[in-house]
């Protein structure tokens, strides 16, 4: 008997139709001889018009009120699901996160989980019961209060409780067919990916990929938990994401060829900041980075430019998310002085495109092929970063969608076929 | 400083705006110098239409899943509520049933309360912070699962916290003034009454009085607590229901002349059956009975006959909920043998009218003045039953709105204003 987490977003449960639809694949599930938890977001818009509400009564809502509330949403999907299940004849029982044991810290809206004591949940699995847990939220043990994990909460809930649990794999239910070599609305020749390390995944994921959220996949490749995502919308299989035992070796421990490159992902969601005219001298760098880091922005890359030995002066480049860049800008303009720079530029007008490929290790001649294909295609490159497994390039926001097509192209990345693409995301 | 336990029902917070005028009543009260404690319903129609989803997914929803569905609704009208005091600069914390203490038994749907442990309740009032705690659930320590109290629950649960707490007031807003002498929709002359014992509150609410549930006037009556009943929707002062010392002495032991009648209440919501041609002999009431109690239907009033002496047979007729007649006649017929009556008549066109007041009990005469204006409004009487300070008769439905307008006219209870009705109600 196999114990499988399945993890259901928003939009596979909108409405009372489609609960009774999940119902339904869950009681297979049980049917075929497993064990089955499942964690579950709130229903469709469910969020969205919970978080209407609370700017309604207050413009900045208290965040521990702000978690009590949103927590209802989940409370409301759950209790549905495990009715629809009992309806079919089969034991079932919802748990709130903090009765299944998710303990978190105690930081509202963005938690982060230390511990799962899932007593509860192993108690109805001993039972013979389908454990419904909600998705998304936790319990802070010191204040005894509600917390919420923040985005991609209800994916981190199902690899948690897979882990706690030893479960044999956590399928991870979405909108999509699993996982694509790029985004099919852009790239509509994408082909869905059968298998990934949990590594490629982290960085299709860290590089604009929606369909897992990072911390989900981290906390899978820690925690040694395979995940399996696929919809709910037919019985397809979908993409399996594991930990090999070692880079070339698959998750027996035998040597695997790997495929040089796994996929394809955008990202528009990035501005970038230059610092022009910095002396090139030692410290700078950090100087900026560390007014930079007391903004609490996320920076992604950083391009330095060799410096113009006439001037002794440099350009320093980052990106980072465009809501932060105005806090960044003004954090930096106050400190003009200090550092000694010239001048800023921002640029919201900026995409950026990586390519990743366990098989890049190896494999000399990725990056020339990249370049070649945007060249060919007129597309200026503007910032360029690299990791062991990961090329990502920045060029102009219009010409980005056309950069991810030519690339795929270039990569023999195509299918024949156009792939589907589903309505609506979950949480 | 006193400690001041506000109950609002779902009509005082049925969006935005409600919950944001409610906040500022509570926050008057807080800077009236008082501690307050609040139990919130939830928000206007949101259990109806949790309740409309449980059906779509499940026609009989498994009861420990409903109790988890429901709870969902206070969870989200408690922390828009705190929400809303704390961008009024004052400080609030939400609690759920469980959080603030509200122990039940395990009755999913209709818990009783077994204990009440408000430790972090207490521990806001003594940060200086509001509390706001959610009405109508509960947890039960054996299972570890979330009950409701059923019908009437808010009420309960801001008198038990008054209890617990030693509130010196329970104030529960609703969407009428207060307490009246008979329904303002039915009797619109109907008064309202300042100050009235629970003891013929209870009787009130017995007899039909929808205002306060039976269950919290019970409560308040056992543990000594204050109501005050009043509307959210002005500053007026509502209605008092007090524990007097002893009947003849108000709160503080000293004596007060009673009022001969406090109010009239009607209820449409009976049926009456009548079992023909029973045996007059000893038993035979205790045996029909019986088979009605194993339907668990709530019997009120029972009237028998005089046996006619030539036949040795009797009837007996008993009003109960129309809801719960057809299991009973169903029952009875199934005995009908072993019992040995002849048929059963199920009336549900009746409707009952109930005087209360405490200064009956030293008053004779009350009985013939009622009897007296049905009789010259030309309304039969079908069925009489009296307690100490109550007296209630059963009439034709048709003719009971026309009976409560009479009666209030004789007993000398009208108001020379009519009566402002407001919209909806709680739960």
């Amino acid at each position: 008997m196999s114990l499988i987490v399945q993890k259901y977003g928003g939009s596979s449960v909108s409405n009372a139709e489609s609960i009774k639809r999940v119902a339904k694949r869950i009681v297979e599930t049980r049917k075929a001889g497993n064990d089955v938890v499942v964690a579950v977001s709130a229903m469709g818009d469910t969020t969205d018009e919970l978080l209407d509400l609370a700017h309604e009564v207050a413009p900045i809502p208290a965040p521990r009120e702000l978690d009590m509330l949103l927590t209802a949403g989940e409370r409301i999907s759950m209790a549905l699901l495990a009715m629809a299940i009992k309806n079919l004849g089969h034991e079932a029982r919802s748990y709130t996160g903090s009765q299944a044991g998710m303990i978190t810290d105690a930081r509202h809206g963005a938690a982060r989980i230390v511990d799962v004591t899932p007593g509860r949940v192993q108690e109805a699995l001993t039972d013979g019961a389908i454990a419904i847990v909600a998705g998304f939220q936790g319990f802070n043990r010191g204040t005894g209060d509600i917390t919420t994990l923040g985005r991609g909460g209800s994916d981190t809930t199902a690899v948690a409780l897979a882990a706690a649990l030893h479960a044999d794999v956590c399928e991870i239910y979405t909108d999509v067919d699993g996982i694509f070599t790029a985004d099919p609305r852009v790239v509509p020749h994408a082909r869905k990916i059968d298998r990934i390390t949990s590594e490629e995944m982290l960085e299709l994921a860290a590089a604009g990929s929606k369909v897992l959220h990072i911390r989900a996949v981290e906390y899978a490749r820690r925690h040694g938990v395979t995940l399996h995502v696929r919809t709910s919308f037919n019985g397809n299989l979908g993409t399996i994401v594991y930990n090999p035992a070692a880079p070339g070796l698959d998750e027996n421990g035998e040597a695997v060829e790997e495929p040089i490159i796994s996929g394809v992902a955008i990202d528009l969601s990035e501005a970038k900041i230059t610092v022009v005219g910095v002396p090139d001298i030692p410290g700078k760098a950090a100087q900026i980075f560390n007014i930079v880091a007391k903004t609490g922005a996320n920076i992604d890359m950083i391009v330095q430019n060799v410096s113009a030995a006439a001037t002794g002066l440099t350009d320093i480049s980052f990106t980072l998310p465009k809501s932060e860049a105005q806090s960044v800008l003004t954090a930096l303009t106050v400190e003009k002085e200090q550092v000694g720079f010239q001048s800023l530029q921002h640029d919201d007008q900026i995409g950026k495109l990586a390519l990743v490929g366990a098989g890049m290790r190896t494999n000399s001649g990725v990056s020339a092929k990249l370049f070649t294909a945007l060249f060919e295609a007129g597309i200026n490159i503007e910032m360029i970063s690299t990791s062991e497994i990961r090329i990502s390039v920045v060029t102009r926001a219009d010409t980005i969608h056309e950069a991810a097509r030519v690339v795929h192209t270039a990569f023999g990345l195509d299918a024949e076929d156009v792939a589907v693409v589903y309505a609506g995301t979950g949480r």
